[in-house]
């Protein structure tokens, strides 16, 4: 069954272009949902994305109090971020009420932790609270949409030189670049921008069947801390389904034609 | 365009299943094999399975002389097999030789080591050559369809009992177990049936976009040699595009919920 939005400018910043949300009954991936047509999250496979966005960059920085999403309404990342007792406060800025409120709604297993007291939801324009925000974070995790429409400004140079500067002096950043066979382009390029402003500049893979092409890339840029460094024994074990301290390094042994494009 | 034959048996051996072969054309993977309606191969990401089939165990095996291919008439682990020196005879026994036929014509990047003097190629059902085949191979790679119609027997925990009989007694062998997603009773059964015949029983993944999930599965069982116990420092770097010497262990270190189902 189709619980969706009308198409058009629900959003209060007006973004130009024709943003949609629906939410969908699927008898094989649970309630997924939509932006712009394009799958956010699904029941089914939600843990590989959420799982992969928080930990290795949580497990890489050795005090992580104060974090930041971009984007994330669906609250699955926060849910993850909050299984880190070292996290003091995280703040979730999406430009988009609506996704916030259906995910509560429909998608209560992904959402249930907006709640937590820790947690301080903002429905605001990501990009600008970044470029407001200096020597803030520890870590900052961008969970955006594909590089078109409102989240087509999270792709660019300029955006992750506002992360450097919203960042603490050891801070590091995460952020979902696509996937390495329809979008090797904007891969190559997140990576060039990254390496240009940050001293670390890493990236790593998982498998989300509702992506495209079911292989989904990570970029880090960091001030100090290497991810590739950490000593896995540290990590302790959490409740996890996709992520696990063994599988934190491996995820950043990329296949040869990623390793080519990173480089 | 669809190259394809009718659906129906034109098998030699008269499987009972509507067996049914396509070659079709298409613009984002070029030409691509169905069987039963079933993705076997494109032009875009066939070298991901077949690099994953062959690489594993023949950088394992220290003398990989003697290397058996069941199934796999598209030509595509023949010709990763044929990257390995120390291979002298390759056999490729498929119980199609339409899909040796078509790939010879349609992918011919794919089957071109086909005709190379070290392969032998045989029409012939991959099953009862097995149960002929006493102590003969070093490595023995299962190149099969998904476990339906002429391909089901291939997953019976008789076949891998056959394959120990006629590997060497320091060989191993390879088998396409399909994805984690939808088939996990499947790789379970194959993880418990190897453990029960092999010393050595291993699981290890591949991304390949265009089958189900977009993740793949690799079981390995083994008289003697340990894929995980390799210095991946021997290995000489070949011309691939998805393995490497460096992904080599790091394949084998699975996410959580693929590890629980081969413990």
């Amino acid at each position: 069954m189709w619980k969706g939005l009308k198409p058009g400018s629900h959003l209060p910043f007006g973004a130009a272009y024709p943003y949609k949300l629906d939410m969908v009954e699927t008898e094989e991936f649970g309630n997924m949902l939509f932006l712009d047509g394009m799958v956010m999250t699904s029941q089914k496979d939600e843990f590989v994305y959420h799982e992969m966005v928080a930990h290795p960059v949580l497990n890489t920085h050795p005090n992580p109090e104060n974090v930041l999403v971009v984007g994330g309404g669906d609250g699955g990342v926060i849910r993850e971020i909050m299984k880190h007792e070292k996290v003091k406060k995280a703040t979730l800025v999406d430009i988009d009420g609506k996704v916030i409120e259906y995910s509560k709604k429909y998608l209560p297993e992904i959402a249930g932790e907006l709640d937590n007291p820790r947690v301080e939801v903002k429905v605001d324009d990501g990009f600008m609270h970044i470029v407001k925000s200096k020597n803030l974070y520890d870590v900052i995790m961008v969970d955006s949409t594909e590089p078109v429409g409102p989240a087509a400004p999270l792709f660019e140079r300029g955006f992750y030189q506002g992360i450097y500067e919203a960042l603490k002096e050891d801070g590091m950043f995460v952020a979902q670049t696509d996937n390495p066979w329809f979008k090797a382009d904007l891969i190559r390029k997140v990576n060039k921008d990254i390496k240009e402003i940050f001293p670390v500049a890493k990236a790593y893979y998982a498998n989300i069947p509702t992506y495209p092409s079911g292989m989904w890339i990570f970029q880090i840029g960091s001030k100090k801390y290497d991810p590739e460094a950490v000593d896995v024994n540290s990590i302790p074990e959490r409740e996890t389904k996709y992520y696990t301290p063994r599988l934190h390094h491996a995820s950043f042994i990329l296949p040869k034609f990623v390793e080519d494009l990173v480089k």
